[in-house]
């Protein structure tokens, strides 16, 4: 029986230096989908614009790093398919095909379009690109074909409308293009520092390219269960955010250490100390292969033209397909 | 002094036949308008498609009829730049890029917007790609800097937008597109054989293929004066459709003519014969011309292949600028 692998499409926008969040539930996640599905992931630079389109200086340059950190964190082009979302042009010409058939009113229900317009009330989003990104994001899934898309909560109103579209597409033209399923993430949401979502904007993450010290002196400010004022006190692992990180990056000796600390066995000092040594066996080799590849540019740039020319490859034969569908021959 | 022609980009709908008033209302101006301007002229399909697409069938086939009746009706490619829309991604990638910093509301207020929905009830037309129309005929503009655009008065508000979007681009990013200018045609609408505007709906139309017969028939079934019953009684010009047809397609016999009715000198018979012979001396060599180039597809083919390596060229060369200026590096 032939078995052919389901084909996955994420990817991340270039609007900065990535953060453990971005590690935990992007990178790390990726790299264990990739033996199980095709996958393609992307820097999706034209998804950055729709809100960053005022001061370009803040997506300049971070394409490149941000297609080094894929490396970096291990996704194996041999196994994957690594590109940069606006080197497919095609991307645009289906958003612009999909624009055609899809009506208003469901870009305007999408849940995070509202959203977003009131909490990024510093930036004008009343745009048609805004608009139109659940659009961009539909046609960056299906020219792949993609059948498995992962996603996090609240992204889930994307992929439905990605469906809706597919389904349109299908009942107009024939029967194309299949409709995504989401990958719903097993990774738990990192917190920041201070137990609010990780983020650049609340100055509260632990970056990928932290120095060792930087990465200790982070963990040393982390607020841990607030009733455990004197070594000897008893914690409460459940309140703590050290612990919350210990979940994630130290799951062999998780229990061990919530036991230490119900019973006052282990120190706030030594957990964080045990902590940052995981975090750290994490994010050494991450750092030790982008020096590496930061001195072999010329390899970089020649996985991104492979990527390309395989994500092209796909992306043209589909755009061939719906030009014959919608009647442009 | 060096002097460097002002560029026009102009475009037809591939919707179905051709028929005279495309003929007088561009063709005709465009073939005009080839030695003083640098001319890119394009068969716009995507355009088609905002209006068409749930009827794919009714633009297939358009798109390489309309390519031949550019070149049948005397374009001229080592002149000017004739090409395919579709053939330039570039167009749909500008076109997600301006969307990105066009407002909604710039254009909601589109005045055509608001009327073509209401006019074409039978066509949802509530849709994204619909809404975006001006924003690609912009893109389809400023991707090859063009200076002139030939528009109609119903088109003015189009350009304005475009105007518009360019300063605000210019704002964000610096100074690099040039505003477009009007050049408001000079070509009066040439009305159906019926009065009412010239349109394949209306079944009104004389077709740029139709046979000299047909040709003839149709110019016998125009109404003229009304008051003019009798081959003796005096006609009025200025309320003869048939008139209308004679300052187009006759004008060096048009005052003649026009006395000629007045004083019963000649009857509606004889002008309409005259009509007819100054219409068949236009649509004969075309239709000639069309009958040796469908024999020789070849070239006409190679005609679109250059044309689209013409127009590529210099979208391509956009794309790199506005990518570096909007900070896609």
């Amino acid at each position: 029986m032939h078995y052919e692998k389901k084909r996955v499409l994420s990817g991340m926008r270039p609007t900065g230096p990535l953060h453990l969040g971005h590690y935990v539930g992007a990178l790390d996640n990726w790299k264990k989908m990739a033996d199980e599905y095709d996958c393609y992931f992307m820097v999706a630079d034209w998804h950055a614009l729709t809100t960053e389109y005022e001061e370009p200086a803040r997506i300049s340059s971070w394409i490149k790093e941000l297609f080094l950190d894929f490396l970096s964190a291990g996704l194996d082009p041999e196994k994957s398919v690594l590109f940069v979302q606006s080197d497919i042009k095609e991307h645009a010409e289906l958003t612009l095909l999909l624009g055609m058939l899809t009506p208003l009113s469901w870009l305007e229900r999408v849940p995070t379009y509202k959203e977003q317009k009131q909490q990024l009330v510093n930036k004008d989003l009343s745009t048609y690109g805004f608009l139109g990104y659940p659009l961009l994001q539909t046609a960056d899934i299906i020219i792949y074909n993609a059948d498995r898309v992962p996603v996090g909560q609240d992204q889930l109103p994307h992929l439905e409308l990605a469906r809706e579209i597919v389904r349109r597409f299908n009942y107009l033209y024939g029967t194309y293009f299949t409709e995504p399923e989401g990958l719903l993430s097993p990774a738990p949401k990192l917190p920041g520092i201070d137990g609010r979502k990780m983020s650049k904007s609340y100055d509260n993450a632990i970056y990928l390219k932290d120095s060792p010290e930087e990465i200790m002196k982070k963990i040393n400010q982390m607020v841990t269960d607030p009733a455990r004022v004197r070594r000897n006190d008893k914690g409460h692992p459940e309140v703590c955010s050290v612990y919350s990180y210990q979940e994630i990056f130290n799951t062999d000796q998780k229990e061990e250490i919530a036991e230490g600390c119900r019973t006052a066995s282990i120190g706030c000092r030594d957990c964080k100390k045990q902590l940052f040594e995981r975090i750290w066996q994490e994010l050494e080799p991450v750092q030790k292969k982008r020096k590496e590849l930061q001195n072999n540019m010329d390899f970089v740039n020649e996985v991104r033209e492979q990527g390309k020319k395989k994500a092209l490859q796909r992306a043209e034969k589909t755009i061939r397909d719906v030009h014959r569908l919608m009647g442009l021959l």
